[in-house]
């Protein structure tokens, strides 16, 4: 049988539903890596405390929050192996299993560099950065599900949650940044802008998280930060960059920083919590809209094809007149409602842009310079401090002058 | 078994197949889609050719042309069968199945259009127009193919293709136009307005085209036309248009005009027959090379899971060095080939934001002046035409706009 304008008016609806139900797996997997991020970011943060006690202390945290470490990281596992790879059809897979692939080849080496540090083979700078690609590898999965969800509520959500990860992040390298700064002793004008960045990376992404955050989780997020923690947070700030170059830091203030900074951290946590809650409602919510919608449109066609049995002459009387008359309004609401989500998806989606450019920049450095990533960021960073611009600035201009930049062919 | 980061590395490669594949029946369909187009412009031209003769001539090429047009029409309506609408998860499948609904929904019509023009019961400008908008709705789903389509490449090849077809109904527009304007014997300033349209419209469309059409496509479309087609063309075009306002046109040349502009429309046929070929073997090549690769990941990990089963110790050992070794650089290939795809891609669809703009502008105007498809793009266009600016710059002005328009609430 020839399927009907309506059928497909059905598949359409199929097709939302489909990518809502992979939304709705996706978000879950984004919650459990937020947990995982930041069991990591504890452990990143005690192995500093670790190597710069030169072993003597924080052994005990250090393996009892490896040990919580495992447990997540089986989580992860599991929920990544729950995406179900053979769906071979998932919006936007390559890049997502891509990413996912990278996380795991991290995993894979996770022990070794536990080992390392138990046997301070790693200084902490080395340590750091372990962790911190490991932990960027899960940040770009959350922006990939952000980057690839349909429904502009649900990106609204995830662009929220990625830009609070993000931010989270930022303030966990400052947290270790700072242990280092402290435990040596001293600053020096490089150092003190390398801090600076790590503050304004902080503040940018906090304040997309507010501009896209549901107003409830934007609450729980004012709530939780308790104002003495960040009076001592800007007190310690001012200490360690207010000595200028080359001042003597005091050293018994490690720990108070490490204490602060952590304090600061975990109520953090919960506001990822409030957002993956968030998340999953929303999810849940549409689905159970979309479905509903469906149904509809699943009695309507019945009730044509019934009257296409009984009566089948013309388009007009096989659909009753009634009928027939109501199908341009369905189609022009879809087309409507599609068109509006387009539209909305369009503007949510410009928040994951800056990322994009920055991110395209890095690789044409990478591709003319034979750098790595790492270092590809560091010279857009470098490039930045020095003029005094912004990050965005720099990758903008490095991208048209694309053209100029020699090409290597390996 | 967990899964490791190889078998996300195979998982990835096979959703590009699986999005190749889509593709692949993609491209299918909108080669079928231009043969149909090209036939319901011909009925739309003889339609017309037969209401201006006041029913006096030409019924036989009419009757003639609609059984042709059936005959494509079932073929059609087959291609759009065999998109598995199962296939919940298909890219954008809403978007698509939206747009296919839309045009089944004009095609159960369509007879009623036919006995309607028999009877000489609508004008001339009635029926151009109900042909116009079934045209239309087939040109959105193949800019729905294009703009959903994840390769550059065949993105690329559906941009030309989608172009050329829009150039092409804008020829057709002009050759119904014409054909109206020559019978009435006579034209004004607007009229020689919109004449204009439709000649700088075509342009647009062919640049584009020749902007990202595949060099043998290109070579073939110059090829086909022919110089002295082009030249009656111009020659009567400036009969028409240099009349000056109110003047008067030789009747006699409706004949002409309708054989000179139907000898470069049919031979704009075999240029889109070169496109869809083109793209039929861009998508099997593609296919073919990505199995070939997906071959070769499945065969590492084919090994690595043997070398497990033997030595199921640490990573290292359990890959065996060499083939440990080899994994970032897998992986990294594969990011970096991700990302050149994703700025090429970006680049690309550039080229689809111009008419999307458009859109958008228009659905506007619809919502905020209750006004149909039809009329809010004929606002737009009186708009451009009497502040003498691109059609394109109105529509961003529209949309900056957007905020000052009362919202209308039904």
């Amino acid at each position: 049988m020839m399927k009907s304008g309506l059928s497909f008016l059905v598949a359409a609806r199929q097709c939302e539903i489909g990518e809502l139900e992979q939304l709705s797996r996706t978000s879950e997997l984004v919650g459990v890596i937020s947990r995982f991020a930041h069991v990591l970011q504890r452990e990143r943060g005690i192995s500093n405390m670790f190597l710069g006690s030169q072993g003597k202390r924080f052994s005990e945290q250090l393996l009892q929050q490896a040990a919580e470490c495992r447990q997540v990281e089986r989580d992860v596992r599991e929920h990544f192996a729950l995406l179900d790879t053979d769906a071979i059809r998932m919006r936007n897979g390559a890049r997502l299993f891509s990413r996912i692939a990278v996380v795991l080849h991290g995993l894979d080496g996770l022990d070794e560099l536990r080992r390392r540090i138990a046997a301070m083979a790693l200084t902490s700078h080395e340590s750091t950065d372990a962790f911190s690609r490991l932990i960027a590898g899960l940040l770009n999965v959350v922006f990939e599900a952000a980057d690839s969800a349909t429904d502009p509520g649900i990106t609204r959500a995830l662009v929220a949650m990625f830009n609070f990860m993000q931010g989270k992040e930022f303030a966990g390298q400052e947290r270790a940044f700072g242990v280092a700064m402290f435990a040596s002793g001293y600053v020096d004008a490089a150092r003190q802008h390398h801090w600076q960045h790590l503050i304004e990376s902080q503040q940018a992404c906090f304040q997309v998280f507010a501009d896209f955050a549901d107003p409830a989780v934007r609450a729980r997020e004012q709530s939780s930060q308790k104002a003495a923690v960040l009076a001592e947070l800007d007190r310690l700030r001012r200490a360690g960059n207010g000595l200028g170059a080359g001042g003597r830091l005091d050293l018994g203030l490690t720990q108070f920083w490490y204490d602060c900074c952590t304090r600061r951290i975990d109520s953090m946590r919960t506001v990822e919590d409030a957002l993956a809650l968030h998340l999953r409602q929303l999810c849940e919510r549409k689905i159970t809209r979309a479905r509903e919608e469906l149904r509809d449109h699943q009695a309507i066609l019945e009730t044509l094809r019934r009257q296409a049995n009984v009566a089948p002459a013309d388009a007009a009387t096989r659909y009753g007149p009634n009928l027939e008359r109501s199908i341009p309004g369905m189609l022009q609401e879809q087309s409507r409602r599609l068109q509006a989500m387009s539209d909305e998806l369009d503007t949510v989606r410009s928040a994951l842009n800056e990322r994009k450019t920055i991110e395209r920049a890095k690789g044409l450095l990478m591709a003319h310079r034979q750098l790595n990533e790492q270092d590809a960021y560091k010279m857009l960073r470098r490039t930045a401090m020095n003029q005094k611009r912004r990050l965005i600035d720099v990758a903008e201009a490095v991208l048209s002058m694309a053209d100029m930049l020699p090409r290597h062919t390996r």
